[in-house]
Parts: structure tokens; C-alpha cells; sequence
């Protein structure tokens, strides 16, 4: 079988350069061509060592016409607001386009100037760009050709409330979701007080009230509430001093009596087929369980005292939450098996 | 003046060797005994390098009647559950006595065996014991031989909400208290999962809707509440890798409307003349920058979307939380200037 | 073609957990047994929360016999001393064995009481193990049937050094190894002083002048200096609060002058086909840029003012230092492609 | 007693902050003016956050002038080839100065192009102005105006190797300093490599064979050396992921046969008066023993295999390392107890 070609514009950020390495090893692609505007001209293995002997390319500057035509998938992985003007000469020019940022994954493009304060310049595409949350979207995913890649907190707490929301025992208001990332999505390059020595031993919540991922998050979940939303959550990031990793703690609370092992059977039968969700019964789930791969761990728990259900979901916001959801996306939007390339466990310790 | 004759039981953990790091440099301190079974014969400094030159004392055996006798004030820092079996000796020796675990922080002994899973052997002091948060109870502070000294998640979450709930302005019920914390709060050694190895670059939570703080925050916050309660919480503690701070971050449902400014003055006017509370407004509390000191910063911010209020609190788990609180304590029972040997601030960055 | 059947004894510490991720992925192995006495009983997935789905294996106690029956290969990560009595019903059984520990690195049965503080009770052994660092012993690997692997600081020392000592214009005497690992090294648990709280935000040496390592890397360096030995060094090992990952520095003096462009042509050379050793002529090694992965990263730089050569070399100390490094000697020992079910990149940042 | 006016040029830099936070709690002192030009008009405890209640000033930009007429101290705390412009004004108009750079600590102003890249524009000031390392230069320092702070990596190698080099009983070449810093040494901001996600879990050497620190050790252990000389070392730096502290380990070739219990000896001698040095005789130092104080813990050990000292000393690098060496000799400079202000234990764990 002929070799699928694949570029990343944006590969000088942790997610692009994440998206670099997991189709450097991915036995159907092939790596055409690997943009950074701010680094062109540098090889790709000088600024990630890691890739020395799996990646030859140097960073060149984005052009999209010469790119679509290059590639059959293109991985956008810019700052929200850059791949909304890039997606007619990629699509034109005959690549399927992922984007790992914001830019089509809300439908209703009013909402990118609340959340995102920045008028949407390409809403025609916002119908046809589908979220790329497998467990939500399989069917969908596999027949577009405009993949919108989930938010790395979205990914996390929707896995983690989706099953509860779906029973119908919750209520839909009073959700609260508390998480925690690591510092890897800030971005690359360590400025604006993401320094190492402020950020080791430091713990701080960030964005309170205000955080975007807040918009896909009520989308999604009020869709899968059926008729019972609209589904409103709080949501409040914290940057925790590691690299890697996202956990969510969701709060919801309950409209009935929901037994412990029922709330756990909720989610053994909405994830039983799932290749990247693994339901933990006996354990809580730990970011480092899940670093480097893209699998989502996830549990679930039941405080009767209050009547609320505390679902908690861990990734690797590079994998499961960045590009490690990108590729799994890409295999069904290829029809390739749905793990290729990403079969693997995480580093552990 | 003469100074006050200090004991320390418990000296070898993280909590007892930072009171006694503390309290080498009180000016109105002499240290008497530290103990610690497991390391009778170790010299303090030995275990705790950054003491050399400030303590030279040797870990003895705990021997609660000739502590007693000996000291003006112990300071009682062992796992809960050992301290009540010395409260009697301590006190008829004559020395005040500060617990820095938890068994005298629950007013009512039947919640022992629910939350601390043993009986109490001494509940007639529960009712003499003083809960050692000043903001609170700072005139029986004062006048008490039996502290006991708040919780390190417990200091952090109701300094937190206490503002709020006071006001009369917020529900009871649907509280959510998401608190993390570094690993020195898991005690000293390492062992039982919290190698270095392993809690490094990971994340997880732990206690889900079982740990025992909780019955302290409800205690307290039902207190402060009036008749409104009793107050229920859900209270979620997470590891975090860092060796010390708290960061405890409240959604806390709104019963009437509260603009956000209405909300920051509810802190200012609490906390207005508090030597050890700093209310941001501008900022968001980050725990490093308590690191080392008996600081608490707090802020509050409000979402008006879905009616909370959401309050964060950053400590120190060993000041503020633990052996910082307790010299607070002392200086108050023993009339000394609140905040002497505790006038300095954290180690940043 | 059948899959060879691999066990691996002392599965529940880090080398030997490393060591069953990387056999669950490759493509030529069925794992048999998974051996950890103190944790008999206990899945290993749930005490390594990575391998979810990928080994279902429950840690049995060892029983050298049975296990040398049922399997082609035995890995054996245990604490040194252990080792040597499992050899013979390994070996009887049918099984070749590849020891992660030291109990057959040193052709010397005497030098074993001296840095070990054992005697060995098979020294017969020694002269038929092979030191396995395939850029040394490649061929005698091959038909071996009893590996020694290397320790984690030799096997980045010896990658450093190699290239200068084989050269003959250094010194043989005078050599410094600097060397610093991760915390991983000390193996699983935590205890003894490797909690999380005292080894974050600390740096310490240890060790120093009595590693046992010392004795493998004279060893090896003697040999490959030809007649011009024997090759003394002092080797100072430091603890480093990251959790994998050595970096080796190493400082040779000069018998003659060498440029540096001379220097490293040295390395391009002795290491110009090897599949795990990358030499950096424009940077300098990082260990992250090895993490989770087999390569080891070297250069060298010259000093002129001091005639010093100073060598350094980066690796994951669980992977070319440990597992990584086993795995590849065994596609040595059974005419896999060297580097099958090694043949990924690193996990960076 | 009148208070001494201090002033911080270069105050939002993390040597500069840390003479911030300890001149706050410095009895004999009135902070006067900090100077940032890049953060002019921002409060110092918004940057700061620990120095909230602390410092109530607002950063300014650096007017050498007005500073030098407003205080009685400056301490300036700028990049180095800086503080030379500043020197003439500041001390005309009445200040004494303490350089935490480099600007006045060679000598030999020929020293300047070779080591830091700049013509030095006030070379007469380097014979003026006296190398504030008080174990060497205490009575200099008494008298000075000019004071050169030491830099952080010289601060702890000299203190390491300095009894050994007195003692003539060492080689004085071939002598090799490896030290490794935390991040903070880099400076603040965590641009150009220092994010968290890069530093965190790596490690790596940096500025082999060309470190400007190399040529201030030279020139102090050339002149301990007496006759003996010159001194000549190989210096190599290591970036280690934490944010405070120094380790020092120095390898000295011994002249003649030196036992332990010898050369320990000499440091017992050199230090036994000295109020920041702590010699180490069954411990090894470690930076958390230190962090956050001015203390040197400093011990050796002699390999007689390879007839080489090895020295070890640690220090915090923003303490001992920079501010609170500035102190130290601010106190000698005006006559205070040479520990005013900076008599407490590092924070540990």
C-alpha cells in the first residue's frame, strides 16, 4: 500500500513537533514536510534531539497552496485563530486538514468572539468540521475531510463526564470541573512566567471563570444530555509543575440515586470497545500512567452524603489531549486500523 | 524575660522538625527534649542538615510525663490517634499542649470512629480543646492549655470560604472543595508510593470522598454559618509534585446574586487586621509564594454564568498548615506578639 | 516464526518492569513469567498502570527451575548477589539468561568481595559470560548464552570514553568520571532516603570513591587500552532529583595533542554503524533527549589549556542502561535484527 | 542607630530579588530604591509575590546618580559588563558598592575580552575594588567601597578546594571542578531554553571548556597557592532541574600522600571560626541543606587508588551564591555582626 503523506505546519511546538514523532514511527506515513515560520531553516532533530535518525527534515515556512498539494492530511498545530485561514488552499489543494487548535470546533461562530475574542473568518467550514472525539464522532470522523481536534481539557473531562451525562441521572447544572495540567500546554519555549524556576515547586489556578475550553466542553456535553440541557460547568485550570499530563476532577451532581457500581457500569458499557479508554475499578487514575501514549484512563466515584458523582480522567495532554488524538483521528479518517502507530503503553516510571 | 521551655514530640517528621526549625530561631524559645522513637539517638541536625549549628539536641524517646514536667509547651506532632494518650501527663506535668494531628480538633468523639477509624480515649478533653485557626477563635486561643491545630487542608479551605459562608450569602450544600498538595503533607521516608521516582511528573487524587479533613471544614464551616447548615462539603485532595504547599481551590453555589467586588470585600473585611492573611486582588494565589512562611494568600472570584463562587487559598503544608499555625498558636497562649519568630516571608522563586 | 518465550525475574522494580514494557511491544516475544516474591499475587498492571492492556500476567514467586524450563530466555533484575544462585537451573532448564545486575560483569571472582562485599558462589560462570555492550563484545553477544549486562553509569561511561582510550593519545591514569543519574537508580519503593519530598530540589554526591561500578569500567577500559593499562579512574556518582536519565562526564588528559575536530572524528568512527549511539557534533547530550528510548547521546570537547579531553554521554538509565540495553543484546543472542522492538525515539519534551 | 539606606539596581532579576527579600528583614536597613528598567512602574511584590507586607516599592528605572546621592549601600544586580557604566556615579555621590556581577572581580582588565567578551570601560576601579569572599578577604573587605560579590559557582568551588590548595600538598594542575546549578542561576524569565518542560527531567552540561566563572577561580586559588602556582582547572557547568542550589565537586591530584582524616583536618582549621561554613564530617553535602540561607556545607574525601582529593560543597546559589554573600559582606563593610540579618536555617524538606 502506498504510503499516506502527511505534513505538520507548526512542528516547533509541542504539539506539532508531538504530532513529528508519532508519524515518524507510524508504519503507513510518510513525513513531507515539517513548517515552523519562526524556526525555518532549522533542522527538525536540532530543536527535538529526540528525533535524531527518525526525522531529516528542516523546518521551512508555511505555505499552504504548496503544502495541500504536497499532502494527503495536513496537521495544523497553531495558535487558535491561525488554521481558520489556512483551510481553503489546504482542502483545495487536495489535503484532508487536522487542526490541533480551536479553530473549528465550536459550530456556532458566535461563539468565537465571547470565548475566543477573535471574529471567525471561515464559519462555512464550521458545518462541515467535524469534533474529533472518537467515542462521540466515530462514524463522522471517518467521512471527513475537516477534522477538528479536541482541546486537551476537553478531551480529558469529557471522557470523564460523557457516561454520566448520557444516563440521564445527573443534573445538568452545578457541574464543576477542577483541572490540572502540566506546563507542556503553555507552549513551547518558557516565557511569559513559564520559567522553570517559577513554575518547579509552584502550584497556581489560571484563567478562573474565563478559560475557552469551557465553550467545547458545554457543546459537547449538552448535545449527549439530549433534551436535558442546555449543560453548564465551571471550569477551572491549575498548572501543576510537571511536563506532561492532565487531570480532570468533574463534580456532578445527581438528579437520583446512583449506586457506586452502577455509575462504573455506566462506563464499562459506553467505553467496553474502546482502544484508548481504559475504565479503572479498583484504582484512581495518575497522569504518569498515561504519559507518552495516547490512552485516557478513567474512573469514576459516588459520594452519597452530597449526591454527587466525582469522575476523574488522566492523559497525557500531548497525546490523548494534542496529537496522539490527531493520528488515532487521521487512521479513521484513512481507514486504517484505528490504533496503527499508536500501539504502544506509556513511560513508566 | 525568661524564655519559654519548648518541647517538641514527634521531632523527626516533616511537621515536628519544621516547628523545631522554627522554633531554633524564636527569640523567646529555648528548646527543651525533641523526640522521636524511631531515631532515639540521632542528632536532630543529623536528619534535618539545614539545622546544623541551630540545633544541637539528640532525638530521645518520647516520655510524655517528664516532658511534661520539663516544658512550658509541647508540641505534640505524631500520626492522629497517639496524641490523646499523652494528653494527660503532659498537662498535670504543666506544660500547655499543642496538637498538631487531630485528635482534638472534632468537638463531637462519635465522629472519630467514622472518620479516624479508632475510638477516642479521651473524650472529655475535646470539649476544653480550643480549634487553633486565630481568625476564628482567637480569644480562646488565648486563654486555652489544649490546642489543637487546624488540618493543613483544613487551613487553607476555610480560610478559603469562611468570608463567604459568614455572609449568609451563599447555599450550604453544593460545595466543592478541590484541594491539592505537595508531598511532604504524606509525612517523611518516602515509602508506601511516594518515591521520588514515581510521584514525579504525575498527578493523581486520593481519598476520594473519604478523607478525614472533611469532618473538620463542616465542623468549622457549619460553626461559622450560623443556622444556615449544617454545611456538607465535598472535599477532593489530589498529589501533587512538589515537596510542600496547599492550594485549595472552593466552588462554593450562590444563594443571591454577589457582584465580585461585593465578594473581595467580604476578604478584606475579614482578614483586614490578620497578621498571616494576604487577600489578592489582582492576582491568583500561586503556593510558592508562602514557601517557607506562615502566609496565606486567598482571593475570590465570582462566575456569574452559574452562580458560584469560586475561592482559592495557598499555604504552606508545614507553615500555615501545620508547624507555622502552631507558633502562632504559642505566641497567643503564652501573650507573646502574634507573630514573633514568624515575620518573614517565603523563599521565591 | 515461533516467538521466543521471555521471562523476566524481579519484575516489580523499575530495570525489570522496564523490561517487560519493552518486551509486551515486541513483535518476536511471548511473555511467560513475571516473577516479584514480595509481590506475589498482584497483577502487574496494577502496580504499573502503563501496561493496562497490554500484560495481563500476575507477579508469581521465582522458581529458577520451572522457569528455565518454560522459557528461551530469562531476564534476571534482580539486587546483585542474587543472580549467581539462579544461573544453573536457568541454564539446566534450557533457558539463556541475561542478568541486569553485576553478579557476571567482572572476569575477576576476587574483585567481587571487594566492591560487592559478596563472594561468588559461581565463579566458574565468569569466563563464560559476556560483558554485553554490543559497540565492545558484538560478536561473542551473539553466541553467548550467559549476558552480563552493563551497569547504567558504565554503560554511558564506556560509551564516552571508548573512542579516546582506544585512540592511545590519552593518559591512562588521571581520569575522572563525573557521572549523575535520575532517582530510578535506586530502584522502586522510595525508602532509605529517596522520598519525594528530600530528593526534589536537592543534589548530592554519593558514593564517593567506593561505586562498585568502578570496578566494570576499568575493567572494560584496561581492555580496550591494549597493553597501555591498566586504566584507573575515579568514578563520583551524584543524585539527581529527575526521575530517569544519566549524564556522564567524563575528564581525560591527553598523552598528546588532540585537536578537536580530531577528537570527535574518533567517535564518528568507532560508533559510525551502530544503531544506539549517536554522536552530536554541534550540541551537547541531554538526557530527555534519550527518555524512554535506547539511545545514548555523546560528544566531546577538547581543552586546550589543560590538554583534557572531556567526554560526555547521555542515556535513559532504565533503557541503555538497563533494560533498553538488555533487550538489544537478546535480538543479538537470537539473530533478531539488532534493533528490533527498540526502534522508537524518545519522549521529549 | 541611624539605619543603613540600601538601594537594588536590578531588582526583578532573581539575585537582586533575593537582596531584596533579605535587606526586608535586615535590622539595620532601610530599602530605599529598586530599580528595574523593564518592569519600571510595576510593584515589586506583584513580581515578587512572597514579598507582599515586605517591600511596598514600586521598581524604577536605574538612575546611577540619584541612587548613588539616596543611599549608603547599592547593590547592583545586573548582567554582567554593566555595573562598570555605573560605578563612578554611585560612588561619587556617596554610595558604596556591591557588585553581584562580575565587572570588578578580575584583576587583570585583559582578562575582561578573553573571558566575557567586553573591553572593560573603569579598569581603574579593579585595583580599588577587593574579591568578597570574607574566608579570603575579610579584612579587605572591611575596608572597602568597592565591593565584588563572587560568583556562584566560584563561591562554592573555592570554598571546596581552598584548604587543599593552601596546604601545598596538591598537585595545582590537572584539577577538575564539575558543578551542577539549579535554574535559577540562568536568570529570571525562563526564555531561550529555560521553560519548565524542558528543563524539568533533563539535565545537561553547558559552556565546556569556556565558562567565564573559570578565570575568578583561577585567579583566587593561584593566589592561595602562594608560590605554587599558577592554578589551572578544567570548570564544567551542569544545568540540573531545580531551581536553588550548587553542588561543587572538585577533583584535586594530591602532591603527596594525604589521608582523610588529614585533610579534613585542614577544613576543620581553615573554617572553625567561620560563621557560614559548615565542614562535613559523616555526611555528604547536599544543596536542600542549604536552600534559602547563606550557609556552605563543604566536605572531603581522598581516593588513595588514584591519589586524588575530592572536595564537595554546597550552596544555595541565590544565597551563599550571590545575595546573601552580599550581605554578609555589606554587615563586614559597615562594621554590623557579620551575621546580622542572615542568621536562620535553609528550609528543608
Amino acid at each position: 500500500m502506498e504510503k499516506i503523506r502527511a505534513s505538520v505546519i507548526g512542528a516547533s511546538g509541542y504539539g506539532g513537533a508531538e504530532a513529528v514523532r508519532l508519524l515518524a514511527t507510524h508504519p503507513q506515513i510518510d513525513i513531507v514536510h515539517v513548517t515552523a515560520d519562526s524556526q525555518k531553516g532549522r533542522e527538525m532533530s536540532n530543536l527535538y534531539p529526540n528525533l535524531r535518525r527518525y526525522v531529516d527534515q528542516t523546518m521551512i515556512e508555511a505555505d499552504a497552496e504548496a503544502i495541500g498539494r504536497d499532502s494527503d492530511v495536513t496537521f495544523v498545530s497553531l495558535p487558535s485563530g491561525k488554521a481558520m485561514h489556512m483551510v481553503l488552499p489546504l482542502l483545495e489543494g487536495g489535503s484532508k486538514v487536522i487542526d490541533i487548535a480551536a479553530d473549528f470546533r465550536l459550530h456556532d461562530a458566535s461563539l468565537y468572539p465571547v470565548w475566543y475574542k477573535f471574529e471567525h473568518v471561515a464559519p462555512t467550514y464550521l458545518g462541515e468540521a467535524v469534533y474529533g472525539l472518537p467515542e462521540l464522532h466515530r462514524d463522522e470522523i471517518r467521512d471527513t475531510r475537516l477534522l477538528a481536534n479536541p482541546g486537551c481539557y476537553p478531551a480529558a473531562s469529557l471522557l470523564a463526564i460523557l457516561p454520566l451525562i448520557r444516563s440521564g441521572k445527573t443534573q445538568t447544572s452545578g457541574i464543576v470541573i477542577d483541572a490540572k495540567s502540566g506546563v507542556s500546554g503553555a507552549g513551547r519555549g518558557g516565557g511569559g512566567g513559564f520559567g522553570y524556576a517559577e513554575v518547579n515547586e509552584n502550584l497556581s489556578a489560571y484563567s478562573v471563570t474565563a478559560h475557552n475550553h469551557t465553550a467545547e466542553i458545554e457543546q459537547e456535553l449538552t448535545a449527549a444530555a439530549g433534551g436535558d440541557g442546555p449543560v453548564r460547568v465551571v471550569f477551572t485550570p491549575h498548572l501543576v509543575p510537571m511536563t506532561r499530563g492532565i487531570l480532570a476532577t468533574a463534580y456532578v451532581p445527581l438528579a437520583q440515586e446512583l449506586p457506586e457500581a452502577e455509575a462504573l457500569a455506566l462506563y464499562d458499557d459506553m467505553y467496553a470497545d474502546e482502544p484508548f479508554v481504559r475504565v479503572l475499578h479498583d484504582a484512581l487514575p495518575q497522569t504518569k500512567a498515561t504519559l507518552g501514549s495516547n490512552y485516557c484512563d478513567v474512573t469514576v466515584r459516588v459520594n452519597p452524603r452530597t449526591q454527587t458523582a466525582i469522575a476523574i480522567a488522566a492523559i497525557d495532554n500531548l497525546g490523548r489531549g494534542a496529537a496522539g488524538q490527531a493520528v488515532q483521528n487521521m487512521n479513521l479518517m484513512f481507514d486504517l486500523p484505528e490504533a496503527t502507530g499508536l500501539a504502544f503503553p506509556g513511560v513508566f516510571p
